[in-house]
C-alpha cells in the first residue's frame, strides 16, 4: 500500500500528452527536459500523483505508470507484443496468478514483464531466447521492475525442445512458431493453451497447418486487434488521424489429448 | 496442478468451431446436442483435453475454457466489457495480483470475473450495482467459478459515493460515469487508475469534461478496440465477413494529487 | 432534368431506416408492406421525394435511389463488389466518361451497372462471364436501368483471352485473376489500369506474383476498405454494433511497356 | 485514344513504391531526383508506360496517373476529401456524367477535380469558396488538368445561400455544414442528394440535427471509411504497420418534398 515514491521506482514524468517520460528514480541523478531540469533525488518520498518543479519553475506530475507504459518503454526499438495484443492473450488463455508460462523469444523482455507481473506470486515464466544480448537487456529490465524471482531466462533455441512440463500456456513471438507446435504439446499440461504472435500471414498459415496436423490442439482461432485513439476535445472530438494498422496476428489453440 | 476434470468445473464441450458449449460438470446431469446426449457424470475424472462419446457415438473434446470463454458465457443477454476491452483495461492500469478494485455496475458479473481472477490471491473487488436481480445473478456466477472470496457485492448506487479508500483502480461500466469522477478521486490511492467504458460518444465527452474539471487526473486517453477474426483455411485464408464494429469506448486516467 | 417519376423508374420506397425497398414502377402493380399496400400506378407522375399513402394510411417517401442502393439491390444473393470497393476502383483508375472497360465476371451485373453508369455517354463495358444464367440476369438488370447500349455481354472465359484492344481498364472479380494478367496486358492500351478484387489472400498473392513476373505492370498496390456506420442520435451517438469485416482485397497495377 | 505523352500531361514518374512523383510535362524543364536528372522534353511523344533514363542511367517508368494520384498531389498541405471517401460519395449519390453539383469549400480543388472529371461531358460543378487565394490555386489545378469548362468557381459564402437551382447533389466539406442544409434543400432538384464531410463528431451531430429538423431530407446515413494497405511480398505478406485512422465522417441524405 506504499503511496510514496522510492528509489528504484519507475515514474511517469508528465507535462502533457506529448511530453511525458518514463524514468527510474535514482539518487543524485537529473532528468533534463526542454522545460528545465528535474532533480530525481527530490522525487524520492514524494506522493504518487504529486507535482515537482523543474529548475525552470515548470510543474510536472509524478504519475504512477500503467503496465502498458512500462511495456512500451521497455521495448523501444524491438518488435514487441503490444498492450492491445498482450491484453487479449491474458483473456484468451487462463494466464493469471499462479500460472506457469513458457515464452519465446524474450526480446527486450516487454511481454516477459506482462507475464511476470500477472503470474505473481506463485507462478513462473520460462523465457527462451537464442540471442544472448537480448537476454542481457531483458534481465536488466526485469530486475529494474523487481520481477526477477518470477522469471527464468534460458539462452536456448526453443525449436530444439522445451524442457519444462505441466505448463499452463506457451506463448510464441518468433520467426518459426510452427516448429514449436509439438514441443508445446509436450510441455503443456492437459488443458493448456498455445498462443502464437506473427506479423505475416504466411507464418500464421504454416502454424495453423502444424496445429491441425499435430492433432493435439482444438478450438483454433486467429485474430487481429486494432486500437484507435479518440481525441476528446470540446467541440472538436474526433479519432486520431494516424493509427497502427498492424502489429501481428494472434493464433490461439487449446491442447487436447491425442488419440490413437 | 489438477489435470482431471471434477464436479463443478466448467468445460468447453467442443465438436467444431460452430458447435461448442460451455457447461458446468455436475453428477447425474445430461447435456443434449444434435449429435446425441453427453452424460456429465462420465466427464468427472476425465483428463482435460480428452474426448467423450455421446449416445450417438460422436466424440466431443473436453477443453479447458479460456477466461474469455467464461466471460462471454456469463454475459449472455447483457452488455458486457468484451475480452478485447477487458484485456486492454488490465494492461492500461496495474490491475493484477493484489490489486484492490472498485467496479460499477456489476451486471451479470462478466467483468467482475476477470477482475476477481486477476487480483487473486491477495487483492479484492468491490462491485457496486443498484439492480438487486443482477447482483443475484452475478453472485451465482462468481460462486460457480470459485471466486467468491475475492468479491464484495454492494447493492448501492456508486453515484452516491464510494466507501472504500486506498483503491488501486476504479472501473466504471455504467450510464453516467461522469457522476463518479470525484468519488473515484476520493477512493483511489495516490497513483490509482480511473477507467470508464461507455458505448456512446456523449458519455465519453461528459466524462472527459468531468475528469478535466476535477483537476485530480492526468494522462487522459480514450480509445476503441476492434478485433477481427481471420479464417485460416488451406488456399482460402481471409478475414471473417462479419465483425463487431463497436462495443464501447475506453477512457483511462491517472490520479494526480489536486493542488491549491 | 426530369423530376417526375415515370414507368420503369426505380424508386426507393422509404418508411424508416429499417423499412425501405427498391421497387420498379410499373402500371397496374401493387407493392405489399406490413403497413399496407402501395398502388404503383399512383406513383407515376409524382415528384421525386414526395410521399404516397398506403391503403392503411401510412405515408412512404418516394426517394430517388443512389447508385449504391441499386447496386446492392441488383446483387442479392451473389458476391459483389461493394459500393465502398467500387468507389475506390473508380478513384484508383481513370474509369469515367468515355472509358473502355473490360470486366469479368459479370455476376448479377452489380459492378457492370456502376461501370456502365460512369462510362456514359461515349465509353463502353465489355463484360465476360462463363455462366449463361448470370448473363441472363445481368442483362435484365442492365436493361431495367436503361444502360444496355453501354454494355456488351460476352459468354466467354476470359482466361482464354481478351479480344478487345486499346482498353482503359480491366477489372477482375473472379476465382483465378492471375490467369488473366497477360491477357490484360495485351488488351490494355498504354497507360491502362489493372484491377483485381479477391476475397482470399492466396488469390492476392498469386495475382501479385503474376503481375511482377509479367514485367508489364508497375506501381502495384493492394488494399482493403472498411466502412463503419455511425448511429447519430440525440445523446446516444455511437458506431453500429455490427459491421462488415471483409468483402475482398483490391489489387491495383498500372501498365508499363515491357522491355527486352 | 491518345497513347503518347504530350506537353501538359501529368505523368507519374515511377522508380519504386517509395520513389514516385507526379510531374507535369513541359518543354525545356528538368526534374531532379537522387537518381539523376530527367529531361522533360525527352518525355514528350514517348508512349505511356515506357521508360526513360536519367542522367545517371537509371530507368524510370512513365506511368499514366490514376485519378487518386492527381487528387492526392493536388491537395498537398490542405485537408481534402480522400480517394476512399470521394469514391463512396460517387457511389452513395448519382453523381456521374451529366450531373450538376454544388460543392463547398473548394480548397485546393482536389475534390473539384474528381467531380469535374466525372460529370463530363454535359454536367457542371459550382464550387463555392470564401478564401480568394484557394480559388486561385484550385483554378490553376483545374486548368492544368484541362477541366476548366466543367467548373464555375464562386468566391462566395455558401452559408449565405446557393444561387443555383435544379442541382443533383450538394457536397459540403466545410466547418459549418449545418448552416447550409436549407440552402441545399432549395438548390436541389427533387430527388437530389446531400453529402457532408466532417472531421469532428460534433459537426456530424449538428448537421444531422439540422437535416432532421428541416424535414426536407430522408434516409440519413453517416459512415466512416478506412483503407488499409496490404504489403504482398513473397513469404512476408502483411498489412502495413501504419494506416490513416481518420479523415472525416461522411453524412448522406436524400431530398424529400416538405409537406405541410
Amino acid at each position: 500500500m506504499n503511496e510514496k515514491i522510492k528509489t528504484g521506482d519507475f515514474v511517469l514524468l508528465y507535462l502533457d500528452d506529448k511530453r511525458k517520460w518514463l524514468i527510474k528514480v535514482e539518487e543524485d541523478k537529473e532528468f533534463h527536459t526542454h522545460k528545465g531540469i528535474v532533480n530525481l533525488s527530490d522525487v524520492i518520498n514524494k506522493q504518487w500523483g504529486s507535482t515537482i518543479e523543474s529548475t525552470m519553475g515548470v510543474k510536472f506530475a509524478l504519475l504512477r505508470p500503467a503496465l502498458s507504459d512500462i511495456v512500451v518503454n521497455v521495448s523501444r526499438n524491438t518488435n514487441i507484443i503490444y498492450p492491445k495484443d498482450a491484453g487479449l492473450i491474458l483473456l484468451n488463455t487462463r494466464i493469471g496468478p499462479g500460472s506457469l508460462v513458457v515464452e519465446s523469444g524474450t526480446g527486450s523482455g516487454a511481454f516477459t514483464t506482462v507475464l511476470a507481473y500477472h503470474v505473481r506470486p506463485t507462478g513462473h515464466v520460462y523465457s527462451y531466447e537464442v540471442r544472448k544480448e537480448f537476454i542481457k537487456t531483458a534481465k536488466k529490465n526485469i530486475e529494474r521492475l523487481g520481477l526477477s524471482e518470477f522469471v527464468t531466462f534460458k539462452n536456448e533455441n526453443i525449436c530444439m525442445g522445451i524442457e519444462e512440463r505441466n505448463i499452463d500456456a506457451v506463448v510464441l513471438d518468433m520467426a518459426t512458431p510452427w516448429k514449436v507446435v509439438e514441443h508445446a504439446y509436450n510441455a503443456l499440461k492437459a488443458g493448456g493453451f498455445f498462443v502464437s504472435y506473427s506479423p505475416t500471414i504466411e507464418q500464421v498459415m504454416r502454424t495453423v497447418v502444424a496445429l491441425k496436423k499435430s492433432n493435439g490442439f482444438a478450438d483454433l482461432k486467429t485474430v487481429e486487434v486494432f486500437v484507435r485513439d479518440i481525441l476528446v476535445r470540446s467541440n472538436k472530438t474526433r479519432p486520431s488521424t494516424r493509427m497502427i494498422g498492424h502489429t501481428g496476428y494472434l493464433t490461439f489453440a487449446k491442447k487436447k489429448i491425442k488419440e490413437n
